[in-house]
């Protein structure tokens, strides 16, 4: 059995290994695990955070095993299932009422306040992966937190980026980005009090979406109840568009990019959604480039996209009534 | 119509765009385009460098459209297939006799060489990408290379470490895991008198493998006629090891990392797998946290799949004759 973090020293980035999860169930046997009155789940909840039961992180970890010439450490941390709501079927967020949804970001927030405090935390992770695309074996609508004992390498590249430019320029890398994507306004999806929903210019993905704070903000601890009210309409939009621009189920990642635990004044925090389709039957494969380089080669034009993206947006708003407007 | 490079100022790396590419037909409407006899083919040949049709880089890409936050530039550079050989069927390069793999090699090295001369080419990438599950539409024995206007980021990782360790250690950091590697024979697949096939300690897929020079070689444009036979062996090895550990076709992606086309000495190249399967059934999904952070959960252990790997190296090596030997 091995379980422990192991430095890949190429990249510069922690490998999480555990042999422990080669065992887990593909699918679930009979029942869906995450359904009211399970023996994890109980009855009379409206959200339920749970420890993940196949976890790479884990606050008891054993100690890492020393091999002469290469890094490994304990593979700290937790790893959470947040199940969004009791209703199995429900296809995604917009279908949470805003007001439920709401209290589920409240209860994500309030559990990373906890982490925080943690002191091998290090950063804290909020995401969330949806089809069977990418591997998703519970359909039950669900989201998932780690807290890890490092910054990992993509935030950290972000976090360095971000922290040059307000060198340079005194300002927020990710606010003048958001000042031009509004005087533009090509590519600006759905605003309310609070958040944008943008197709970024530099998108990697095809229908790729970022929501961004109007407010120049680290981390979701930072956000009061007000803010996760607009958040979980942002979000609310963003799946109802991503769920209907294809007039079918679309497989996503859903990246909370939040600053360290540690707080750096210069990172800015946003949801990325990464979704897997190019059209209807399309899968966007990341291949040789994507994965060797890092690179990412877009088959489309950003603009063409935003279009469709607004297009759905004024569509679904009209049912989902959402507090702020399409572009 | 977009056909340009953009700059995602987050991870800080560029996009390639291109909407050409979206009218790029996704299976061969009759006849293999690759096979012999065809307009692009014609005959009496051993392998082919051929232009990519739907390129993402070209020599005559049109001006960058200007906007303002952000930067565009042209998508100057170019992308070849290479045809492997004019046998359709055959499953990968083990198939290839070593002489015909070997030319093939030598034609790619002397492509380089031609490629290092054109004044806006700063990196330049050779890649293969098998099987349908990463989207790979067409069976024909073939490989890439792009040549591009730009060090893309995960090599320019790659290159900041390996100076970052130099400077420290004097050393180069390959030959260290390599030296480190080859004292402790665990996970050593295979050698010939020029290249070990390693399972990395820091592996990142389940089934990776990497293929390292024992010489501190920094390009392929560096390689003797001698090494690119015995590159050609390690290359034949591994595809045969791959394409039996799950008694099955393996889909992967090979990605040649070599140093920038301005040499730095501190680079050591080599030749990364990406095997995208987990196990005869399952694929290794790549989602959340993979995507999210570029951290990536490895569900078992390097050691377990080493043992696997070395075992299936033996069974093959007895049809294969390779030059090395199976450790």
């Amino acid at each position: 059995m091995v379980m422990e973090l192991r430095y890949n020293p190429l990249i510069g980035e922690w490998v999480m290994v555990s042999s422990v999860r080669e065992t887990r169930p593909w699918q679930p046997s009979n029942q869906c695990p995450f359904d009211e009155g399970n023996e994890e789940t109980g009855t009379g909840w409206r959200f339920l955070i749970l420890p993940n039961r196949f976890p790479m992180l884990t606050p008891n970890a054993p100690e890492a095993h020393k091999v002469d010439g290469f890094r490994a450490r304990r593979s700290l941390g937790y790893c959470f299932v947040i199940v969004e709501t009791p209703k199995h079927d429900l296809s995604d967020l917009h279908e949470i009422p805003l007001e439920d949804l709401t209290l589920v970001l409240r209860g994500v927030r309030d559990k990373m306040r906890e982490l925080e405090e943690v002191s091998f935390i290090r950063y804290i992770y909020f995401f969330r992966n949806k089809g069977k695309e990418i591997g998703v074996s519970l359909t039950h609508p669900h989201s998932q937190m780690y807290a890890l004992p490092y910054v990992p390498l993509r935030v950290r590249l972000e976090l360095r980026n971000m922290r040059r430019y307000m060198k340079r320029t005194g300002k927020c890398l990710l606010c003048s980005v958001l000042e031009e994507e509004v005087k533009l306004s090509e590519r600006v999806l759905y605003a309310n009090s609070d958040y944008y929903v943008i197709k970024p210019y530099y998108s990697m993905w095809p229908y790729e979406v970022h929501v961004i704070p109007r407010r120049h903000v680290q981390k979701m601890t930072q956000l009061s109840d007000g803010e996760l009210t607009t958040l979980a309409d942002a979000l609310r939009v963003t799946t109802a568009i991503l769920d209907n621009v294809l007039v079918r189920d679309m497989p996503y990642i859903m990246a909370l990019h939040q600053g360290p635990v540690k707080n750096d004044e210069s990172y800015h925090m946003h949801v990325e959604f990464y979704p897997m389709l190019r059209d209807a039957n399309k899968l966007k494969y990341a291949a040789g480039v994507e994965w060797g380089l890092w690179t990412f080669t877009y088959d489309s034009s950003p603009e063409d996209k935003a279009r469709e993206l607004k297009e759905t947006c004024r569509k679904v708003s009209q049912s989902l009534k959402p507090m702020g407007s399409c572009a």
